[in-house]
């Protein structure tokens, strides 16, 4: 029986197999552009089914197109599943959902290098359409999958001229059968880049993420009285620009006051006018405020509803905030966690404890089977952009984490 | 000789006047509609051009189009002015410019009841385009007159529809001899509403105008790091809008802390890419900031480029101040100011003092004689609409005012 404490994923084939994968939709700039059901996701579903073949992995086909490399295990029980996604946002980089599935291949193969028998099954996923740029929403496989959205509604979703995703996922040729769908799997885990700052600012290369925050959005209009900015004494105004940006500050407080890992975010905003000589009668402004734990996510919401009354008692604005749209919080497993814990020590890294403030498929992997996340350092925390890098040592790191969580998941023979 | 003090203007006839001017360009909302050199400017012209004719005046036409109604004094020096305009904007008020105009007619209406003679002569003048809103820019034939645009550069400013001022002015047959400019003048007086709340809200009837506020216009550009909406954390952004807002808050707090009459606005503000789950990179806003003593007009825009600083420091973000327009302040003369102040106090009016903080023809009178300026109160500080509204026992006040300040101006025989 091979030491499976010992062995590592081959750091070079893993590289190799990402740069190959980045020449599908390659931009000149350096990034990627490989938009759900496009003749590039073809392209590297292609190459991606034949590595999947080259390594001797069942490779199924479900109604949505995720494609699933399936290699056994010593019982037929539901696999363990390391999964992420191959399609990009527009311009986007090379590392974003593509690490993922090809640090899972990777795993697969090093199994497969030093004949180890898992006593599970592992499985390697590619979802379709995780980024719903071209179809929308996000997430869009793992959702229906997971029961939140409907068969048909996925299927009759356009994209913005008017291609339904049913015909294009036929056309690229992965339309595969029900009976072919990644789950029921005994547990699951997705390694990607951070798409945030946190880990290169601690300089540190992989992190556990705890769960996917709670996210609320709101919508803030503060009425107040336009006017000519001349003659209006500042004693008889009601500056409905002034009254925002003193609930603006006042978000951005909300979030200091919390804790390390709230986030509060004004990104849009509309005055009324809008005209340099007159004072602004009528603001709207977008708040979201995010969190991990539903009971802080909800006390931040109050917070921000006193902070609009009190700003409007001080102001003379009438100021109306508005919710309508909330996602909870969704915790990761512990014991999925403690697996990952485990493999990071194992490897003699330093663990690092994180949230995400974005959404993965894990999220609703997470509704399915214990869940959990690997984040992987991205240089200066940016994503979805051509400019995205994580170092070959930070994503060799990564895929040991993910091969030592997925063999302590899937158990030794 | 008429004991000068004793006599008053014709309120109702002044009323009167003013309503049937206003039935021209008459808005089914009850304001007006009467742009410079329109067909409803030909009628309200001709109108008060007979008016001047019925009371006996000598009406002359100058280049710009400007109406001068001239009644003789005891020498021939130059006259008294009391002038406003009678353009509006569109879906203007009643008020705005008629109100001056009319109230100086009446004045000469009520000298002649009264046979008073004066050892000036005072004059009745209609400016062409104060509003600027048909040709730019505003208060077009004073700043020509006082030789702030020249000749040529008025005549050849056209319309959104490409018709020439000069061709419009021929059209309307306004266009006059340059020998009939209002100027050079003895004095200058201007009755016109507030376009301000000051007096509604001290419930004082009239003001007598300090002169008009200077006025300093920047463009503020905060440039930060747009990133996702979740997975930053606080410590780590650099959000353009949490910044500009704690220098709006600023902005207000400068004038603030100046003194009662400074104002700041900060009227116009974009952020980008301006979507609900990104951190603003960029946000460009307007500064403006108005005082009547030039040294404190700076004073807040240093103060302004200090909060910048601050902010810039405390954030991380970039903040650029761009002044890109200045207007001086224009203090009225202390003499006409105590004509005023004496026909207020002979009246038994509580004296008002304060500045204007719009533009009005008297800006750049008062570049050429010793000038000053009346405002009566206007409902709820409304002008530039159609609900605008001041009592015709306001009206009566401010008209009494001006004769009592012509008269001290004109001086007697």
């Amino acid at each position: 029986m091979t030491d499976q404490s010992s062995i590592r994923v081959d750091g070079a084939r893993l590289e190799r197999s990402l740069a190959t994968m980045a020449t599908i939709g390659a931009t000149p700039a350096g990034g990627v552009t490989r938009l759900a059901c496009s003749d590039e996701d073809k392209t590297a579903r292609d190459l991606f089914k034949q590595w999947l073949e080259q390594a001797g992995l069942e490779v199924r086909i479900d109604d949505f197109g995720t494609m699933t490399g399936l290699r056994a295990g010593a019982t037929a029980g539901p696999p363990v599943v390391l999964a992420s996604h191959l399609d990009t946002v527009v311009r986007g980089g090379r590392y974003d959902g593509a690490l993922g599935v090809i640090a899972g291949l990777e795993v697969l193969r090093t199994l497969n290098d030093h004949g180890v028998r898992t006593r599970l099954p592992i499985a390697v996923v590619n979802w379709t359409n995780e980024e719903g740029v071209r179809f929308e929403p996000a997430m869009q496989a793992s959702g229906a999958v997971a029961g939140r959205f409907t068969q048909a509604d996925v299927y009759e979703r356009c994209d913005r001229q008017g291609a339904r995703f049913i015909d294009e996922l036929r056309r690229i040729g992965y339309l595969g059968d029900q009976t072919n769908r990644p789950f029921p799997a005994s547990s699951y885990l997705e390694l990607h880049i951070e798409q945030g700052p946190v880990l290169d600012d601690l300089g540190q290369p992989v992190g556990i993420v705890g769960g996917i925050a709670g996210i609320t959005w709101s919508e803030v209009v503060v009425s107040g009285q336009s006017d000519h900015a001349g003659p209006s004494p500042m004693r008889l105004r009601r500056d409905a620009l002034a009254a925002a940006a003193r609930i603006i500050s006042g978000v951005e407080q909300i979030a200091w006051d919390c804790d390390e890992i709230a986030v509060a975010t004004v990104g849009r905003i509309q005055a009324e006018p809008n005209v340099i000589n007159t004072i602004p009668g009528k603001v709207t402004f977008s708040v979201d405020v995010r969190h991990p734990d539903p009971a802080t996510l909800e006390a931040q919401f109050t917070r921000l509803q006193e902070l609009a009354r009190t700003v409007a008692s001080n102001t003379g604005c009438d100021v109306d905030v508005r919710r309508f749209w909330t996602s909870e919080p969704t915790p990761f497993d512990r014991g999925v966690m403690m697996a990952i814990a485990e493999s990071v020590e194992a490897l003699g890294l330093p663990r690092v404890d994180l949230w995400s403030g974005a959404g993965h498929d894990a999220k609703y992997a997470a509704g399915m089977t214990p869940s959990g996340m690997i984040f992987v350092r991205s240089k200066g925390g940016l994503s979805h952009c051509e400019t995205e890098f994580s170092t070959p040592v930070d994503i060799e790191a990564g895929a040991n984490v993910l091969l030592g969580a997925a063999l302590r998941l899937a158990g030794q023979v």
